[in-house]
């Protein structure tokens, strides 16, 4: 009797096929319409329909303590009036551990298995995840100016180093490289992060061309635009992970795809604070890798990656006038393989050898029915409450809308707690 | 002892106040810190969210049925070579009234208590409203060309006539006049539905203005734009609500204005298909009653009316580049208030004297964790799982999420029969 850590019962995949799935090692080790075996946990799926799980490819998870603060003010005094004097005040190791586990409840209700942050203190997000046993691929973020965490290059680079040495063995952490943006550091401090990244192996998460306004400035700080600058300093690879990308030209475009950039899209982000449209259909047919992340819960408001699926699929029908611009397909290879793979992961896809990344989507719920089209009803018409069961590595963290590996009252008291201390600063 | 028919223990409203409501006569007869009375029914709020319940101010209900069929086709070949076909073949009376159910089911688990709806067969509509307690204000599409209901304008107006007559005293329907759109019924088609919406006091649906195609077509045809077609043979006032008007200029706006049109805004249909973004911002500006729509779930692909109200807030603003733009308590306005006045009722507010149509809101689900903000929360942050209690007109639809008019197992299994019949079709 072979045995395995986990075993699913009779699941629906997209084409119609009921699957038996087994997971070893945390992969996928057998897909076939029956599997036999031991196995350390069962799930009976009962006809739901299996999906790769989705991967936030852009976010400030522990920003999600600040949801919901200054709603509908001008981008810049939402930033220098709200939310950079509460950080000044707040953020502390405890806090951003507090943050991350509300921010990771949330990921696991809405079917996410993988995270790629930028923030303070990566080693609580760090700790929230291997608690959990959700992937987290985690940056500091460095910049130009001292912070809490940091106030030279040297030193941003040093702590780097440091996480990287701690988790380079996580089973769920994967330490990246995280300098801000163009606009925020400068290109000597860029092509340090660079060569660390290339020194210890790492991926490097930047944010890109999110504004019109920091295009222009670039442009008239170096006579050329932020992603030529990043070509020339020798940034750009298969390796980097750009968030927004929203306002490229024709040349810049071509050079991300030849070096292999991914783009981590962020179309409720880039809405809500005016930032504009990124052209992702004409991203896609150049053959950049784009994924989907949602920013911080602060600017969007919430961490939910299939509501932001569903947004993006028709963002852009709509912009482009065009109903065929981006197909539902697209946008679920957008919300999770090609996350994955911005990452190097080997994941999202239901095949037998990938990492054991899934969710079960039941379909007897209002907006599933009548069940015609499962990727397009998925992408379209459902919400996180449709996501039943979530699986990351081959550990179930929900079953049944029951969160396995949080007590979802002690997330909650805890944000409620800072709620308290926060309002008093208002 | 006052004798109520509701009454809800310990809600608090977004300011913060914590209140008792009691309902008489299906309105909200007392709010109050405390209010003492025997009641029929006690809802204990334990501190949820008071809020009005949403308005669905355009959809095609029953089209439900056919979700997700078709998803991403250029628009004619989805209308021409998919839905219609199987509009032909497949709607019936019976057919009908299964998906309104359907789409019932989902208008409660997701907030709305009134639904405006256009279709074939609206007697079975009215069925399904009567049954379940739901408002639906209903009018059969009357249209230039025989369709399975009617083959002339004279039968298309005589079953209004009887529509009206049938329902004039229904607690739940109130018969509307459908006039399908300027491109698909002649100015005389249009005048003959305005003279019987004046004689039988009825409001009038239409759709306006939704591609840039149909307001060349009919500028071409007639030498004026749509609006002002509509203004010249005296259609619109204040009891003219029409769909989408995506696309209008400078004068049309102004008309619309003058003669008190609402316009129901039906953002994600508009993106889905490819028609574009109404300048719905211009329109609250200049004091148009605009509310919100779905539109059909065939091409939304959900009736979700908080999905809509949350796209509507984050679309317009990354349109124009103002994050500004739209504030979420305006939406809120656009998604409850909004719809109600465009119909005449006094509802979607939470006052005494307004109609006793409301929603819990629960704040203890991730997304509106910590509560800072309760309007933008909703607006920008909750999916319809927090939705947890729903009123209409005093009667309990739905508590802690359970549905208590329907049966949704039985709802379900009628939409997979029909599942069958029309795969067979396909």
């Amino acid at each position: 009797m072979e045995r395995f850590e986990l075993l699913v019962k009779s699941a629906r995949l997209p084409d119609g096929r009921t699957v038996d799935l087994a997971v070893k090692d945390g992969k996928i080790a057998r897909l076939a319409p029956s599997v036999e075996g031991e196995a350390e946990y069962v799930v009976n799926a009962d006809g739901k329909l299996l999906f790769p799980s989705f991967v936030n490819a852009h976010t400030h998870l522990s920003m999600t303590l600040f949801r919901g603060i200054g709603a509908d003010l001008p981008l810049m005094d939402w930033l220098q009036k709200v939310i950079w004097p509460l950080e000044q005040r707040f953020v502390s190791p405890e806090f951003v551990y507090d943050g991350a586990l509300l921010g990771i409840l949330e990921l696991i209700k809405s079917g996410c298995t993988l995270f790629l942050d930028m923030y303070f203190f990566e080693e609580s997000v760090a700790r929230a995840c291997e608690e959990t046993g959700v992937r987290g691929a985690l940056g500091v973020g460095i910049l130009d100016f001292p912070t809490k965490v940091a106030s030279s290059a040297d030193e941003y680079l040093e702590k780097v180093r440091r996480f990287a040495s701690k988790f380079k063995n996580s089973p769920y952490v994967m330490p990246v490289v995280a300098p801000h943006a163009p606009y925020t550091c400068s290109p000597e401090t860029l092509r340090r992060t660079r060569e660390l990244a290339d020194e210890l192996g790492l991926y490097l998460h930047i944010h890109l061309s999110e504004t019109e306004n920091e295009v222009k400035q670039i442009l008239s700080k170096y006579g050329k635009r932020p992603v030529e600058l990043l070509d020339e300093i020798g940034f750009l690879d298969e390796r980097v992970i750009a968030a927004h990308v929203v306002w490229t030209d024709e040349r810049e475009r071509e050079i991300l795809r030849e070096r292999k950039v991914s783009v981590a899209h962020c179309p409720e982000s880039n809405l809500k604070l005016g930032s504009g449209v990124a052209p992702v259909p004409d991203y896609l047919k150049r053959g950049i890798n784009v994924c989907l992340g949602t920013d911080g819960a602060a600017s969007n408001d919430n961490l939910n990656l299939l509501e932001e699926a569903s947004t993006c699929a028709k963002l852009h029908k709509g912009y482009l006038k065009d109903p065929t611009a981006l197909t539902a397909p697209q946008v679920l290879k957008m919300a999770t393989e090609n996350g994955f793979k911005a990452l190097g992961l080997k994941a999202g896809r239901i095949e037998e050898g990938y990492e054991a990344d899934f969710i079960l989507i039941n379909p007897d719920v209002p907006e599933m029915q009548p069940l015609y089209d499962p990727v397009a009803q998925l992408i379209y018409s459902a919400t996180s409450e449709a996501v039943d069961t979530v699986v990351c590595k081959g550990k179930v963290l929900m079953e049944k809308r029951e969160v396995k590996v949080l007590d979802e009252e002690e997330v909650f008291k805890k944000a409620r707690a800072w709620r308290e201390k926060i309002l008093r600063a208002l």
